[in-house]
């Protein structure tokens, strides 16, 4: 790493320049306490007070020592959270909403954009077809430099998209589909390819699970991700433990990531700490990695500036923060997102689902008895304590997880707006519109175990090995 | 990673004892200051005494706030230095004593055992030829668990060999040939597989260097490593860029290391600081993997428990105390080392050479005129300031550069020994010696140019490719 104070300093993130400050003003306290010569000392002052300076003009912000920039201040990082905000990294989503996470303040602490009504009608015009419930409905709320993907898209520039999982278990639920649903239908309205990271080194790292397992895990959640029907001559699966060994370019961009992400930043960013064991604290570039079209020499010919655009929660926003920031700097293109809201669990919006807890969803092993039992004894209502009263007053559809449930699985639009006015009015009670779910969640667990059954070890193996796809690059 | 309190403490390092009863302490104040319910603060005390008992069972030592187990205590970190104690880690050598380094002292701090007359008899009696002069005498002057290595010998059991290079600039010199030349007689002398590392990745990490130039440096200093002469059957040589990225094996272990290695402690063994990039911080367990047999699965069909033995300069042993911590919570073998001394700069043994001034030492590439002009311009001389000084009272041998040369390349012991009383007693002059040991190396570099040039890019592919050599497991 080039790490004289000479380099350009308009190459450098607002977070590098933090730390080159911090670092400069230590040299400077070093010096004095040291007793070095004036000129010495005059001139480790000068740097620092250009350094300050660059910072100033890049980030807008004065220098404040301890507070790095807006931008990348840490959300897991307990001290920079606010009293009543919510707590959203990719290990943990808390809030004390019965509504479950305030996804506009999200916005604005995460510093992405919102997917407004302009955006939805840009994407209309590009794809020619009606938008995808998920952003009709504000499910896919969020992005970074989607724009740009339409901008790219419209000039017949070619993009990819990634997407991913860490099979921490056998059991998916259905909150587990929505990226890979949402991604299903983006690959067939633009036509493009598709990586999908199973990051079974990441649960590795974090679980108490060996190696072996978590390859196993992620070759059973292959087949329900194929079992959501992707094009098998466009989408190439992949296992971090099987791929790494596979690829001639995967392992060269993560050891360029890991040069230019120092440990300060992943604690900021992920609130690591020095107990912590190193392969968590280098994992972040393994997943970083899959945001650059040269980790896939097979798909894209070596090309190294196709464009990514990533479906995925927002808690996973962070990773891609920081790929973001890198990518210039190795000259790759930033990654584009988009971001999803949590899935509630059926207790309620407060939490993200368990896959450890099977009472905490509907989970794509679940009979049509247990679906009918799960929702019937554990979705959260918000219907009112008695009947009469619920005529009178109606139900709270933002608190209602059946409801939410149905935002998320229902399709038709008219009669998703039906249910809401009358269980609103009253006129639908709690038991009516859990049958509602029920009806729905059951043929489409169903259908799903229906399709999974037919994704033979063959058939994985296909999708996970290393090849062309369908395009030309 | 198993952290609860209550998992088996006998398995646990030292080091992660220590670590253990830190973190415990730290949640007995935490409790305290949040003023915690008498109970909970109670039973976290007891866990701690408890954790402070283990750690003295297994130490012998009272465990201490901020001192780490003796055994981790790190070298080139500033402060475990004492003042007249030498410098040694992987990116240091400083000495203030003209006759370099006190290697005594050295096996002492780090722990390892001297190769004594019993050993260097033992290795005779097992391979039934003379000892590598290098042994005989004390090049290779420090071991860990080679009585082992000679024990499964002895008892026909295999085992295999393991050495590297950080190959930093094309530029090798004589200096880079120890590790190898002796490598090479131990191969031949116990007819074992071996794998030599060539960590482009670190090299990437640490200079300021592209990945590609990186790795046209190992595939040209492979070049100067095959012409040592080492079995094309029996030898497999490695690119970490390129051999990460195609083995099965390799990677498992890395992400395995990775789990059990913490911050604390490379921060403990290496020195690194929060402003290191995350690749630095986690390389150590790419130059551990290697240790074991497991990451090369096409040479030891897939057998984990072959034991391996490293020929390294002493300045590599830092990461390989660290292997030795992680090798039995992960299932393998510790692996042996023999360790050897630095081969000093011609202008004296107070530093170790570097490869980016030509005149530090004699370069593979240096023409014979070369060669005379640099041992005679800069090889440091422990000859007297007059001749007739020199007659009276006689040269040192010991800060004398050319007669350290001559112990590590003239191979005939009585010469080497007439040549030292000649010297000593003042009947040879410091011109007289210098000429020795040019007539010693210019056969020698010549020698090595000549095989060097018939080593083509075919030859260097072969090496290079991951096979099965030409043993059975």
């Amino acid at each position: 790493m080039a790490d004289s104070p000479n380099c350009d300093l308009k190459s450098l993130s607002p977070l590098q320049l933090f730390e080159r400050v911090t670092e400069q003003g230590e040299k400077v306290r070093a010096l004095k306490a040291g007793k070095a010569p004036k000129d010495e000392i005059d001139a480790a002052v000068r740097t620092l007070l250009s350094l300050k300076l660059s910072y100033k003009t890049t980030t807008g912000q004065d220098y404040q020592a301890g507070l790095p920039p807006k931008d990348l201040v840490l959300i897991n990082n307990g001290t920079a959270k606010e009293e009543d905000e919510d707590l959203v990294d990719p290990w943990n989503v808390q809030t004390s909403n019965a509504k479950g996470v305030d996804y506009d303040k999200l916005i604005v602490r995460f510093g992405s954009s919102k997917i407004d009504t302009d955006l939805i009608n840009r994407i209309e015009r590009a794809i020619g077809q009606k938008p995808h419930h998920f952003l009709r409905r504000g499910i896919f709320f969020s992005h970074r430099d989607m724009d740009q993907v339409l901008d790219a898209y419209e000039n017949k520039k070619p993009f990819y998209l990634y997407t991913g999982r860490g099979p921490s278990s056998q059991a998916m639920h259905v909150g587990h589909l929505i990226p890979f649903m949402f991604t299903k239908w983006l690959q067939e309205v633009f036509d493009v390819p598709l990586v999908i990271q199973l990051t079974d080194d990441e649960k590795y790292l974090w679980k108490d699970m060996t190696v072996e397992k978590a390859y196993e895990y992620a070759r059973e959640n292959a087949k329900d991700i194929i079992a959501c029907g992707f094009n098998i001559n466009k989408t190439f699966i992949f296992s971090d433990l099987d791929y790494l060994g596979t690829s001639a370019g995967f392992y060269k961009n993560i050891v360029k990531i890991q040069k230019h992400v120092t440990f300060n930043q992943v604690k900021g960013i992920f609130g690591f700490t020095d107990s912590d064991c190193i392969g968590k604290i280098s994992f972040p570039a393994i997943q970083a990695a899959p945001s650059f079209s040269s980790s896939f020499p097979q798909i894209f010919n070596g090309k190294e500036n196709i464009q990514c655009l990533i479906p995925c929660a927002i808690d996973q926003d962070p990773y891609f923060r920081m790929t973001r920031d890198v990518a210039p700097r190795i000259g790759h293109p930033k990654p584009a997102l988009l971001h999803s809201v949590f899935f509630p669990a059926l207790q309620g919006a407060q939490t993200k689902m368990s896959a450890s807890d099977p009472n905490s969803s509907i989970f794509l092993t679940d009979t049509p008895k247990q679906i009918k039992t799960k929702i019937n004894k554990h979705a959260f209502s918000g219907g009112r304590d008695t009947i009469e009263e619920h005529r009178k007053y109606g139900g709270n559809c933002d608190v209602d997880v059946s409801f939410m449930y149905l935002t998320f699985f229902l399709e038709d639009d008219d009669r998703l707006e039906q249910l809401k006015q009358a269980y609103t009015s009253g006129e639908l009670l709690t038991g009516e519109l859990k049958k509602v779910l029920i009806e729905t969640m059951q043929p489409l667990v169903a259908a799903h175990q229906e399709r999974r059954k037919q994704v033979t070890d063959e058939i994985v193996k296909q999708f996970m090995t290393p090849r062309k796809l369908a395009f030309e690059f």
